[in-house]
């Protein structure tokens, strides 16, 4: 079996048909939703590109890894998901984004050449590279965001898209007049891109997609994580897409006055920002979610290109398909935009796998609504490739149970992290890096989020507020969650997350090593073990082999 | 300056004259107290060789580095002070034992050969070796304890002592009749090894510190870890200290009836196993005590011959000295022997540094009850060597303001851990490896002790039960102190401890970094922004420099 672990950038949870949108009509997406499971309470364990994205590839905590935010290099050595399915025998290939930033100073320390196989799977995140873009080409006084080879502005240029930027000028700016109308500004979100369709960043990866696995050697199972850039920001999208839906199409903000009044200082923080300011402008929605959804129609369609490419090559019978984000978008939702926060708009991930097997027939197009961490696929993927879940390392859980309609045993809470210390909001709250960290604790019902630096936390009741606007912290009368809540966040702060040297079967191995190889501390008379075990231990008898100098 | 970082294995740290001992006269461990600062609340963060050695060379929780008992492997790339030293122009050399145990699986899948130079670090602890001993050589049906070479047995070969394992046929035997007595049994404690005093261990290692000392370019300062075996079991020593103390000098045990009533489950299962019910038997504590005693002596004398050669050396005035153990030993205390648990038999140490700098003469010969922990070596030495302690990642706080007569800042609470999954007190007790673990929390006052696997606390108030005899969370009527002490629990999981790539400066020089490097995604119009700052980013004029393949 092979696996297409396909993640889309910023792609909220809600606005697929499958999962109830009105207006977006998702047919591919809802395809693969009924040849398998969707899982309704998926979490991402940081919601911010790098940091949850680090945690997907890792199958471990943004506190285990800790590359936590964009730009934080994963430390090297840190064993990813490419690591563990070699060691089962499935090659493990990136075809778009990551996030990565190598951790360049400790693998100079360790002497790796990011030009050697070893170093470069250090530098990738532990993936092989089919092809990397991580499709942020933004360009400033300080030079390109990105400081890695692009290769999707080298195919524009391929195809006579002439400037130092395509990417900017074309892929991500609209027809505009005489200037550039940049993506970068919502005003222009519902121009077309100033590109042909099949151009543009979705088409392109998908085609990279289809080459890769012509090229597979049917022999050697792989895994290959195709990930989009889209429907990440710049808000922009090609024709035909551009005008498919305007602001009848606009679920309205979901958002509460009461949001506003004595909010937590770190959410204030969050309304006070930019981008969330932007987004609680009505025109600002208006021209930016239409493109939006266009950018996931784009998607939607593509992934139908690559599903009758899976089934015209046979290949949809032997592979599994995981749909996925690593976080979703505010939009406007809670008087935000971006992510960051733990609202679902923001932490729920869509979270469709479809299993080719037998095995997985009963469970086809139903839904699961056990709370599922990302950390779980590299779990599921290593039990797919068919290795052991090297369960000191990776801290979630495979998913396979439930994609096989068992109920295993299973987590009752949901952990997310997130730091934002390298932001705005860490100034304008003055805090220094270590306090500007924030704890997502989920049971399926309340939400906590504990944020450090000397702040209360925020209190959801999903049941009776889905809506999560009634912030039960500002009040009295729920010290009983909150602590509850509280110890489960204790439970999780104790968890065993480091010993990755040592797997649980070698330490039961290690039971009684050291007596065996001569360690004997206990001995009072030497009785208190049996005699021809201990007559190995005591040594020769003396003037036969052993002499002292003084002797010899 | 340099620094002599000694330390003596398993040595208690109330088992020294300036520590109050009646009977055992430490003149030398004294003058360094006299000249330098004595911690009296030093406390390792595991009270077991290999864990608690990792947490002094890396300065970081065993929780954080994973290493936490013996022979688990110090995963390939956790950085330690020797790494930090040599960045801040400081040699970083062992002499003696470390008891680590190298992550071969990691270096191998990094590529690293252990003959390399980026290898041998790693493989020893980031330390450069001028001589490695683990001083266990014990021998059993399943081969030696330590794989590796035996340099102290090759040292007595040359010097005569015929056998295929002297160390433990001389240095760790007693004269006995036709069979060499084995130093494992107690009952032979107060019988001379079968060795000249001079080539004995501690003296071996003295010499081999001298020579080093002797071989050292001024211009270079160096750190020198002197890392002797003893007074660490087998419990015996050459004449004249095998017979310097008897019965008389050994201390009555510290132990009480009420604490074998009803114990905590995980306490019950240590005064069960094999060497406590050895150290309950009086014989054995009167055997075996009045060893351990000689052997500390004997350290003494070889330290004072060590500080006669630095002073007849100039060393004294530029080096740096630390005294401390990796952990106690209970002797009997608490129904107990050996380490494990968190009484301050075994997990509070002896800590004396001398500073020789002017800075630090209004400090000599003062005591210092700040809550230290033996992670804090790590960032004393880096102040020391010049350099900034790199607190993403050393997780200790320096002494050097406590050494120079300040009050800095200081913990609130000190932590410890001990994982006994390899035990057979996890066997006994049912448990799987991840809930075989304990976390001590001491603040000053009480000692909380928490147990994975569904057990209560233990709780103790050292200012009223100075012997922890009483375990208070027994009874009821002390939760809210409890409480207090889970909550520093709580707060110290929390931690930022795998950060390690990005320290704080990094981060605050990130902020807003993204936009100087093009990312823009929150403007609605434009105008929120300086307009010449963005016509930098707004592309170049359609038609000039940027053509569309259609408008070619």
């Amino acid at each position: 079996m092979n696996i297409l672990f396909i993640m889309y950038d910023q792609l909220r949870f809600d606005y697929l048909s499958c999962a109830g949108h009105p207006h977006l009509h998702t047919p591919n997406f809802d395809r693969v939703a009924a040849m398998g499971v969707r899982f309704t309470n998926a979490y991402v364990q940081s919601p911010i590109c790098g940091g949850s994205r680090m945690c997907f590839y890792t199958g471990r905590y943004a506190s285990s890894h800790g590359a936590q935010w964009n730009g934080f290099p994963l430390r090297v050595g840190e064993m990813t998901m490419g690591d563990h399915l070699r060691n089962s025998g499935m090659d493990c290939w990136l075809i778009g984004k990551t996030h990565m930033k190598a951790d360049a100073a400790g693998m100079a320390r360790l002497g790796l050449s990011p030009d050697s196989v070893i170093g470069a799977r250090q530098a990738e995140c532990g993936f092989d590279t089919w092809i990397r873009d991580d499709g942020l080409w933004a360009y400033g006084p300080d030079g390109f965001y990105d400081e890695k080879r692009s290769p999707y502005n080298e195919y524009l240029r391929s195809q006579g898209y002439q400037s130092e930027n395509p990417w900017a000028d074309f892929a991500n700016a609209g027809v505009g007049g005489d200037e550039i109308a940049s993506g970068w500004i919502f005003r222009n979100a519902d121009k077309p891109a100033n590109i042909a369709e099949e151009h543009s960043e979705t088409p392109w990866l998908t085609s990279k997609t289809i080459e890769f696995i012509e090229t597979r050697d049917k022999a050697t199972p792989w895994m290959a994580h195709v990930s989009y850039i889209k429907p990440h920001w710049p808000y922009i999208v090609p024709a035909p897409y551009h005008n498919m839906y305007d602001a009848r199409h606009v679920p309205p903000a979901k958002r509460h006055a009461m949001e506003q009044e004595d909010p937590h200082p770190v959410f204030g923080a969050y309304q006070g920002n930019k981008i969330a300011q932007a987004f609680q402008k009505d025109e600002v929605r208006q021209k930016v979610i239409p493109a939006y959804m266009g950018l996931i129609k784009q998607c939607d369609d593509q992934l139908g290109r690559l599903l009758t490419y899976l089934e015209n090559s046979g290949r949809l019978e032997d592979t599994m398909i995981v749909l996925t984000s690593d976080h979703g978008d505010y939009l406007g939702d809670h008087w935000l935009g971006e992510k960051d926060l733990f609202h679902d708009a923001s932490a729920k991930i869509p979270m469709i796998i479809y299993d080719p097997r037998p095995a997985a027939d009963k469970a086809r197009g139903t839904t699961c609504d056990a709370l599922v961490e990302s950390i779980d696929l590299a779990a599921t993927f290593v039990e797919a490739a068919g290795g052991k879940v090297p369960a000191h390392i990776i801290e979630g859980q495979s998913l396979i149970p439930w994609l096989h309609g068992n109920r295993p045993d299973w987590r009752s809470f949901a952990i997310s992290e997130y730091d934002y210390s390298a932001t705005p909001q860490a100034v304008k709250l003055g805090l220094e890096p270590r306090d500007a960290r924030l704890f997502m604790v989920f049971d399926g019902r309340f939400k906590l989020m504990h944020a450090e630096g000397g702040f209360r936390p925020m209190l959801f009741d999903l049941k009776t507020d889905p809506d999560e606007f009634i912030d039960l912290a500002k009040s009295d009368g729920h010290q009983a969650e909150i602590e509850r809540l509280y110890g489960m966040l204790a439970q999780w702060g104790r968890r065993m997350s480091q010993r990755v040297t040592k797997s649980d079967e070698d330490i039961k191995a290690m039971r009684g090593l050291s007596l065996r190889r001569g360690i004997l501390p206990f001995l009072a008379d030497g009785t208190e073990v049996d005699a021809e075990l201990l007559s190995k231990y005591r040594g020769t008898v003396k003037g036969k082999t052993v002499t002292r100098p003084d002797e010899g």
